[in-house]
Parts: C-alpha cells; sequence; structure tokens
C-alpha cells in the first residue's frame, strides 16, 4: 500500500551528509566526524563495582517500573547539586530525568509549540535539537554568531519579526558545532531581550563541566529572575551516553508538562542509568573524574589546534574552543565547501562534516566544517590533521 | 510569567483517577491498581551473571553510543524469532528497538497522524496509548468491545464516519485493562475492514508471551499481506519494565520514519537493557523463563478469580483472562462506580482502577473498574479480594 505520513516527519529530510558519513564506516577511514566521549574518559572500575552493588543490594529496583519523574535519590542530588550552582530554585522549580538531554529539547518543544511557533536557534546549531524542532514543525529562525554569542541585533529583529517566538535555544558552552562560548555580557543581553519580548529560553548546556582552559560563565538559569529559562543538563558526556540519563530544570508549571508527555513518549528513563550516574556520584570522587575528563580533551584538543597551526593552509581559519568536543573552521568564502568535504573522505579518508549539516536549512550558505577531537586517538589526530592540511594547502594554497 | 502551553499537552488534563491512585502510597492500602509484574518473575541471578559478563567482556559498548536502530544483535535475534513467528518479512520490513513499546504508539502516531486525523481503539483501551495519541491532538474513535473483540459494526460505522482514520489501534492478547482476547476469525474480520477502508493497523502486543490457558490465537501481523500492520512488542512483562526495551515491525518505509522520530526524541535506547534482553535470551532458556511466568500469572489469576466468585456479589460481572495481568469487574447498570472505587480505597484501603481511566473520554459512561493480579502478593490476593468482597455486597446486595 501507499503510506501517507504526516507533515512532521515529512519536514525531516533525509541529508546529503549521510552519504559522507556513510564513508566512517570504512576501518581505513579516519573520523572526526563523530561527537562520541573518548573511550579512555568513562569509569570503567566504577561502573563494574557499582552495578555488582546495586544488582545485589536492590535487584528488583533496577528492574521494576520506577515514577516518570525519575529516580529519586538522583533527582534529589542533582537538586541540590544544580542549587549550589545557582541553578535550582525549589521554591518555583523541578527536575526531571530524561533520556539524554535530547529528549528535554523534545519534550519542551512538544509542551510549549505549536505548529508554525517560532523558535529561535543559533546559527549554526545542533542537528539532534533543529531536528527536534523541526518535528513539530515549528517556524525554526537561526541567529549568526559572533565570537560572543548570538548577534544581538539580529536576534532583535528575529524577536520583532516574530513576535510568535516560544524559545530561544541555546548552547552557552563550547558550543556544538563551533566550539564558542557565549560570554556573560552576551547572556545577560539575551536574557533581557527575553524579557523584553516576553519569550522562554531553552539553556542546553551538555558540555558545561567540560571547560579546561579559560575562565568559568556562569549559566543563562543563574540569571533567571522570571522563570523563563528550561535548563537541560546531561550525563552523555561526564559519564556515558549509552546510559541515556539527562535532566531538565524549569518552573514547576512547565515541568509538569513535560512530566506528562515524557509519561506517553518512554514512560521513565531506564533504571540502571539512572541508579549508576546517582551511585558515581554518591560514593566515587564526581569531581575528580571531571578534572581527569577535562585532562582528556585539553590535551587532545591542544594536539589538534597544534597539527592545524602546522599544517593547514593559512586560507582556512578555526575557532579555538576552551572546553567541549569541537572546533568549527572556515574555509576561504565562496569556495565548494562541500566539495572539500567529499574529496576529504572519499580520496584522502578523513572524515569531517559538513558545516550546512548545522544550519537552520541544509541550503543555507555555509563554508565551514566541524572537527571533533575526543573520538580520535592521538595517532589518527596527528595523521588525519596532516594529511587533511595537505588537501587545504592542494585546494586552498599555503 | 505566564506561560501558554501547546494545545497538544492542553489535551492531557490531570486525571480524577489520580486522586484515587495517590491513596496507593498509603502502605496500608492493598493496591490491585498496578499493572506491574510480580517481583518473582525477575531472573534476578541471570542479570547479575550477564551484566558482570558485558562489562567485564566489552564496558565501552554498554557506555559508548549506539544506533538509533537498536543494539545490532538483539535486532537481528527478533528479526529471527518473530520470522520463525510469521510477524516479520525480511523483504519487506524492517524492526526497530524502542525505549519500551509505549514509545512505539508514540512513534507511530507521529510519524503518520496529522491533527484531526482519526486514529480508532478499543473503548476502554490502555491508558498510556490512549494519551499518547491524544499528545498528537488526533480524533480518538473509540470502538466497545464484546467477547470476540471489537465490535464490528460499530468499527465499520466508524471508518465510514471518519474517512481521515490512520490507525486502528488494538491489542489484542489479554487487553489492558479488559483482559479480553479478540478471536482469530475478528482479527480476520478487523483486517478485511482495514484493507476496505485503506487504512493501518498497529497491533500492541506486550503480553501476548503471557498465555497460561487457551489456545494459541496468531497475531494480526500473521494475516498482514498489504503491509498495512504495525506491531508493537516489549520486554517489559517478560523480562523487567526498568530496562526500557520494546520493539517495532513495520514496513521499511514505515520504520524509516519512525527511525528519524526516534534520534530526535531520544538518540537510543539505552545500551545496557538491550544487551541484557540480548544476552538473557542467547546464553539462558527463554521459553523456560516465559514458562515460569506463566505459572506464576496462571496461579495468580486463578486465585483472584476464585476468591472473586466466593466473595463478590453476584449482581458484579467480570471477565475470565486466559492470559496476562488484569480483570475487568462491571458494576450493575447506572451505578456510582467512581463511588464505589473511592470507598474501597479511602475507607477499605483496596485500590483499583476506575474505568473511566481507560475511556476515550473520561467522562464516557462505564460501571467497570480494573483489578491486577500480577503485583500484590497472594496473601494481599486473599485479603484485598475479601475486604472488596463484602463491600459490593454492602452497596449492591448478595
Amino acid at each position: 500500500m501507499n503510506y501517507q505520513f504526516s507533515e512532521k516527519v515529512s519536514q525531516l529530510q533525509a541529508s546529503a551528509i549521510r552519504e559522507i558519513l556513510k564513508y566512517t564506516a570504512d576501518p581505513e577511514v579516519i573520523s572526526f566526524a563523530a561527537g562520541n566521549p573518548a573511550p579512555e574518559a568513562f569509569p570503567i572500575t566504577a561502573v563494574k563495582e557499582i552495578s555488582a552493588k546495586m544488582l545485589e543490594k536492590d535487584p528488583i529496583a533496577v528492574l521494576q517500573y520506577g515514577i516518570t519523574e525519575g529516580y529519586t535519590p538522583l533527582r534529589e542530588m542533582m537538586k541540590t547539586r544544580m542549587a549550589q550552582a545557582d541553578c535550582f530554585d525549589a521554591e518555583r522549580e523541578e527536575l526531571i530525568m530524561t533520556s539524554g538531554a535530547q529528549q528535554v529539547m523534545e519534550l519542551a518543544c512538544k509542551s510549549l509549540c505549536n505548529a508554525g511557533d517560532t523558535l529561535i536557534c543559533e546559527a549554526p546549531s545542533f542537528i539532534g535539537s533543529l531536528n527536534a524542532f523541526k518535528s513539530y514543525n515549528v517556524n525554526l529562525v537561526g541567529v549568526p554568531l559572533d565570537d560572543e554569542g548570538m548577534e544581538l541585533n539580529a536576534l532583535e529583529d528575529a524577536l520583532k519579526a516574530n513576535p510568535n517566538t516560544k524559545l530561544i535555544y541555546i548552547i552557552p558552552n563550547f558550543q556544538n558545532p563551533t566550539g564558542k562560548t557565549t560570554t556573560l555580557a552576551r547572556r545577560k543581553a539575551i536574557y533581557a531581550l527575553a524579557q523584553k519580548y516576553n519569550t522562554l529560553i531553552l539553556e542546553d548546556n551538555p558540555y558545561g563541566d567540560l571547560r579546561f582552559t579559560g575562565e568559568h560563565v556562569p549559566s543563562i538559569k543563574t540569571l533567571d529572575t522570571d522563570g523563563r529559562v528550561i535548563y537541560a543538563g546531561s550525563f552523555s558526556k561526564v559519564l556515558a551516553p549509552g546510559i541515556r540519563v539527562g535532566y531538565a530544570i524549569a518552573p514547576k508549571e512547565i515541568i509538569s508538562k513535560m512530566v506528562v508527555c515524557k509519561q506517553v513518549s518512554d514512560v521513565q528513563t531506564n533504571n540502571f542509568g539512572q541508579m549508576l550516574a546517582y551511585q558515581f556520584m554518591q560514593e566515587y570522587d564526581f569531581d575528580a573524574h571531571l578534572a581527569m575528563l577535562r585532562g582528556i580533551y585539553k590535551q587532545k584538543c591542544e594536539r589538534m589546534l597544534a597539527g592545524m597551526d602546522a599544517a593547514f593552509s593559512k586560507k582556512i581559519s578555526f575557532t579555538r574552543p576552551e572546553g567541549g568536543l569541537f572546533i568549527w573552521c572556515t574555509l576561504p568564502e565562496d569556495c565548494d565547501m562541500m566539495g572539500f568535504c567529499t574529496r576529504a573522505v572519499s580520496e584522502y579518508k578523513i572524515a569531517v562534516v559538513p558545516g550546512s549539516a548545522f544550519m537552520v536549512s541544509e541550503s543555507d550558505k555555509t563554508t565551514s566544517f566541524r572537527m571533533n577531537y575526543s573520538t580520535p586517538t592521538d595517532a589518527a589526530i596527528d595523521r588525519g590533521v596532516e594529511i587533511l592540511g595537505k588537501l587545504t594547502k592542494e585546494m586552498f594554497g599555503e
């Protein structure tokens, strides 16, 4: 029979980028295209110990249904932790555990946006979130980034032009894909615009604990006097993505709607992941673990940047992230970025992600691409950057 | 600030039934209101062994990102298993792992239904699925059940009256909440009506492996010559709900849309749960485990029915399920069912779920309520049924 799909999913087209990513299945390809934590970043011994202890002490709790809001000891611990960071106000707010932070984007959008409502995002931004928003048929409006974050004039123009704006979506720290961090002054200015145009902010902070250089910048959530910030946190980058555990903090009314949406989506987040996250923070030195992660990513980022400094054509610019997993490279204006990425992977066997993947529309113009340093080994970083450098010089000169 | 929620979530009202379920937090209350597997149904020793072995052998695989479609060895195993049951055709169909079967309902509805499209369901039906459908603003039309399944005339009337019907949602085996099983003849007739009115069927089969008496009835999926059945399966009732693992089988085109929707919802199902399900079926005797479960539920169901036969007012009728977890009790016509359920829990400390919870609209008339025998202990079944019997006689006579 012929299938008629909903307008929602018809928005989500198969991507041209998939063709490039298919090459990464080839074991000869060095991939800078992923966003996975480094394999050495997982606390394997602790996970084994915790898992054995959990299943010994209370196996039924791991296996039986839990409540939609999340595993209570973990929720309470996160509330305390986030309150200490000035990101949670027990009086006005609630916290739910989610199946990864991705689910926060879906639940927030589903709870707040009708089809046609405007959602403003950074351009470029994380493709997974953009697709979640698109899957609810919102009017997605991108605002370009400068070195301090969203361009304020462009943001205000977007807010003026779209009085039906429900959410401003921001990844303030070591943004995916650019690696950029929004400054405190810019965060304040964005919050002030959200107040002026009476809209909510969705602050997505999966990499916040992975700052390896520079000064900590307070979350937008810490500025939230009005209850207009929904905060998304994740254990994917600081513990393990395969456990699928994230969380949302927001005013109680909003969380209660998100709970209803989560209940009809997957009932609850898996117990094993939640209990593992709780026990790890309870029994082990989480801060030491974070310090270890920052050490790994600092070394890998510096290694990749040093290689790029040495090998890349001077025509190519790139960001120098203070944390997170990604570097954003920009080729000369008007050049064929897709052609570069395609040659890189098909001829030189180096995979990067074309910047168009992260634009509001894949046809939006960009000459940038994303490189990841967390997943490849040091040897792969060295060799891959050198090879890619040759291609940059071949195509764009010294 | 004042929050404006989407039309989607505004459909989902807080339920009057919640007030009744709140009483179940009282440890003195005997709850027949749950739908949890019996605690003794979990293969705890196997889970411990598998978990230790998995984390010893390949901890990174448990912790790192996996693919959206699901853990490949588990998917392949389920394809083989379901093909043997004539429920999977490798040529035309695909199978994805989901975060519980609940997610199948959400993904199917999101992929196929626009707001206002009609989705036909059994009335009563599983509240979690109905709310998932409502959360996409579909026009939900309930068709009453007789002892063989959906009433065919009512189904055809509904199909005629709603030419925009996208899905017919059915729980064919030991339905939640009624415990009823749709006969083979009725399954064939429903499939024929789906053909005649060119609509899809969403077959939700979480309890299919829990038949403890009577003859196996083939799935509607086995009748599917046209590719019009989406099949939802689950490990929640046959292994453990806390691991959140289910699956969907459907024509490839439909699964590929569901994969896109899953990716933006939670990226992937947690690895631990998927790997546990795989290893359990691979290394242990799954059929013997199912036989053990059927033994537990048979005994509990018979115990509850025998108690009800002895203690309940003869004015009350109830179903005699051949499997699953639920019995559906019906009070005399025009009586105050909510009053009965409220007195049962507040005065007699026995919790059941008012039937209105399972109707398309909570205001739809019903004098039925749902009783669960899988969760309470034998002693609780005996005592609770006796007490409830007293109330039935007090309110409705011998």
